[in-house]
């Protein structure tokens, strides 16, 4: 299962421009984390929604992923988002979890937060959404 | 209004890293388009899904803030994401409008196109959401 | 078409008890009236988020049956509302149509507007969100 | 707190409609609970989405309020449900909680059980959503 899902990731442009890193892989949940960066800042410098949704969803669809049969990849059929403070911390860590699994969809949850350099964190994003295997 | 929004989207790092621009402001709508590009894939060369939702997030933004107060600044509160169809052409499309203004909260929508070599153009995600002021 | 779906609505006691009437059914889009009772009401005497969330739902559900086939029934899988504006009218009208069909998943969008005494009309809530065919 | 819910509870018709009776008040989460009958059922006699939506709408809203300054009330700005099985037990148990207060947005979330004969439960929906404060 870690294998296939670093596999996956590696070959996501997207991640390896964010710095993101795949941290933690259970059944059910993985945890992706990245550094807030300017290349992927909104106009204030805090990390960019979209780089927040883009953590979010993955860690989402990869925890789908670790449900799924072997040899099932996974879409995000749709995901929604809830911002709910700035992301002006030193690195963004997203945590996916599958609400329920199933066979033609797979409902999932996935919580953002923002680490400070003192190691605190503070929610930033939550997200609700299905993810569809696809084989 | 024209120099606000650009100025602001300028200061985007996300923005340039994905290399988009803005195409089109009218009152109550924007259109942003980017190149499709390695850097922003997902794990079949197409754009990710946290590209489509940056730039359909953007485009819905911006529309908002063309309808708010000179000096206010604008907020994702939270966004919806129906991804429909793989990105699988050269550029994406995404276009914002206003559904409904308001003093406090903007409910706003966005389509999210994928755009083919011969200029064909397919939607690929829709996005509804709200924007929240913030002076 | 019009039959199948009369009789499912015809069996469904929340519309019912709503008085609900199927007043159009066409290829992709399906209109549902119902007046604001003092049954379906919220503390204010307007029409309930209950009620305008069970009207967008359905129009938009029994929009995606107008495309599917034959022999299928339809559920909702996820549904997002706005809810942009007082439901202070004397009924509701309820329009979904189909975005995007699909074997697997159909996305729609409804729109509910609550109607004046005069006939006017004002938007008071969208939907977009995601049926499943069942078979 | 407990009064002022209940107030306002008592003047919903929809809820009186659906015989719902709030069974829990505590700050930041609120539990209603409703009996599945005909009267809200869909095609099948289960609970109709729109009666499940309705009451973790509600359970959300009312949790906001347990957070919110004496003389304010709740709306629904915007809610996303995902329902994953089918309310097929003899009540809904809707649980709401406050993810993040704000003074300006609350937001929120809801899951949505179905109880059967023998006092076992099963999660139907769960729902994310904004509220925001009226005064």
């Amino acid at each position: 299962m870690d294998q296939r899902i670093r596999q996956s990731f590696g070959k996501q442009g997207m991640m390896q421009t964010l710095g993101a890193k795949v941290t933690s892989i259970r059944e059910g949940q993985v945890i992706i984390t990245a550094p807030i960066q300017p290349l992927a800042s909104q106009q204030h410098g805090f990390a960019h929604a979209g780089m927040v949704f883009a953590l979010g969803d993955s860690a989402a669809g990869y925890s789908a992923l670790t449900v799924m049969p072997e040899d099932a990849e996974v879409l995000t059929a749709e995901m929604k988002i809830n911002l709910v403070a700035p992301s002006n911390g030193q690195r963004l860590v997203a945590t996916g979890e599958v609400v329920k699994p199933g066979r033609r969809l797979v409902v999932t949850r996935a919580t953002v937060e923002t680490e400070y350099a003192d190691g605190t964190r503070k929610v930033v994003a939550i997200l609700q959404g299905t993810m569809v295997p696809v084989t």
